[in-house]
């Protein structure tokens, strides 16, 4: 017998009923929400299951029932402190109600339809999916799955996608008063990627609040969502115009390579020279180096209405979440890059 | 019938049997990795499945097989940017090979027996833990699911558990070869939390280094690994002692706060004042305000190593991965904080 691998499936209900003196239905019926056992039976059961290191198995409950109890929670590139966050936050407040986060990490997209398969074939209950859905495509997939499916800041829904959406528009508002009322008179508006509809929603509120103040056009740049991105655009901004001495950023990524492209390129100071208002609050928002004023998604906020928007669809049958639409306010967080006086 | 809602079941092989004209058991090969089945069925079944929108269910095959091409990655607060990589990385090099990441994020490795009932109830096929395993309980908690498992920077092992680390101990040296070489006379240290074992190794090479050329044992200053632990560190030191001329720290994110608090507490220049290494090379260390000499820990590298150790356990019946300890070399950045005269 030497030389014999060990054992080496998990711990089953059957070797738990054998150590316990029970019927293997005993303690399936111990480890299931709704089963009745006796207190002397569940006593047995479970010091049995302690000795063996028994921990239940989920998939012929999620076979019967057609519900995993998982989550799929669909991101894009956690580089961007802003969406570890809300993946975080999701896994905590989706581990509180018993459910668990199966993570579709995709490039862009336009990979979106790759992480269908991922999600259809482990019949997850619902979708978060962080990464905004951008094309008509993309929803017309999405919603084929017949789960619930909850977008963060996009536009298309349909009857089976909801949205949570941060208040974009006001929040470009915002930033134009702020900026409007530092005496700025030469504003300038770093935008993300095309394809990114919040950002676009944050440019047209700040443009639109300008021009309601007698204010001019803001400045155009044009970054990619990323520190290098925002660094990119003041270099170029720089090498042909005079700086801005107002700039709204559609992320902070960007806010923060803009400031350091300002300081070291343009030897201007923040906030005396330029100041500056990202969005999202990430955690390097409140770093001194940086002291960006920001607008804070309240991603709790967030995370919660998500999971309003699902109550129903979760508890019962899958069902469709009715296609609605939710906005979530959004909280100026002003700091130094802003200071009065400056 | 009005108000009865529609039917919500996804598509099934069933559906997609009846329109193609075939059977279910076709369809089923059709869409199973070595199933056999006729060009001119297959092509039938597959335009079915595509006027559906269908996605194979895997739950039957995980019930029959036991294998659910799931590994639980379990990580700890994903604020550290660090860890979002690492997650980043693994969910992209896990999708590489066809299999899915269950996310388990706990808030520390005290909380982790809580994560284990989500990898058993699963049968996830494996699970790698960034966060350190630094009890002999957790230990013997994670081997009894008889899965493999690989920790990030953990010194437990056991039949069951192989650890994949980065080089703590030489980077630790390294550290101080670098400052010695800059003239530093008045190192210090800045350790994380007691119970992270990594950052005890670093420390440990940085002084025993530093002893050996002859330099006086480093001030210990004690963080928690986060930004404003490094801020406050400093400043409590800078409040009773005279500034050191070097500082490594046992991550990036302390060496920014440090770096903030040296700045703005003490008045002091980097690197002319005082030269700072941090550890993990996250994107802010490349950030300009900080342009922080950092060491990285080639995550890449690190998930390659953890595929290979899980190889044979994820191809085959899962087994013990034998209780192995892989060292990962890690990679000096120098940049701007360690610069030459300053």
């Amino acid at each position: 017998m030497t030389g014999r691998r060990p054992t080496i499936r998990p711990v089953s209900s059957v070797d738990v009923a054998k150590l316990a003196g029970v019927s293997q239905s005993a303690v399936s019926r111990t480890f299931s929400p709704d089963g009745s056992v006796s207190a002397a039976t569940r006593e047995k059961v479970l010091a049995a299951a302690a000795a063996l290191g028994y921990r239940p198995n989920r998939i012929p409950a999620i076979m019967l029932s057609g519900r995993s109890h998982m989550v799929g929670v669909v991101v894009g590139g956690l580089d961007n402190p802003f969406y570890a966050t809300v993946l975080d936050r999701f896994a905590v407040a989706l581990r509180e109600i018993g459910l668990q986060v199966l993570l579709v990490q995709v490039a862009d997209s336009v990979a979106l339809d790759d992480a269908l398969d991922q999600l259809a074939g482990y019949r997850v209950d619902a979708a978060v999916t962080a990464l905004a859905v951008g094309t008509q495509r993309a929803a017309d997939a999405l919603s084929a799955l017949r789960i619930p499916i909850i977008c963060f800041n996009s536009r298309l829904t349909s009857p089976w996608i909801s949205t949570v959406q941060s208040d974009n528009r006001t929040a470009g508002r915002d930033a134009a008063d702020l900026l409007a009322d530092r005496g700025v008179r030469r504003p300038a508006w770093m935008a993300g990627p095309r394809a990114n509809a919040a950002s676009q929603e944050r440019g047209r509120g700040f443009a639109e609040r300008l021009a309601a103040r007698g204010l001019p056009s803001p400045t155009l740049l044009r970054g990619d969502d990323t520190y290098q991105g925002g660094q990119d655009a003041v270099r170029r901004l720089l090498s042909t115009s005079p700086p801005p001495d107002g700039l709204f950023c559609g992320n902070d990524l960007m806010a923060c390579g803009a400031i350091d492209a300002l300081r070291q390129a343009g030897g201007l100071s923040i906030p005396r020279d330029v100041r500056v208002v990202g969005y999202d609050d990430i955690p390097q928002a409140s770093w001194q180096s940086y002291d960006l004023t920001s607008f804070d998604q309240q991603v709790e906020r967030m995370v919660a209405a998500t999971l309003d928007l699902l109550a129903g669809a979760l508890a019962g049958p899958p069902g469709p979440t009715g296609g609605r639409t939710v906005r979530i306010p959004v909280r100026l967080v002003p700091r130094g890059s802003t200071r009065q006086g400056g």
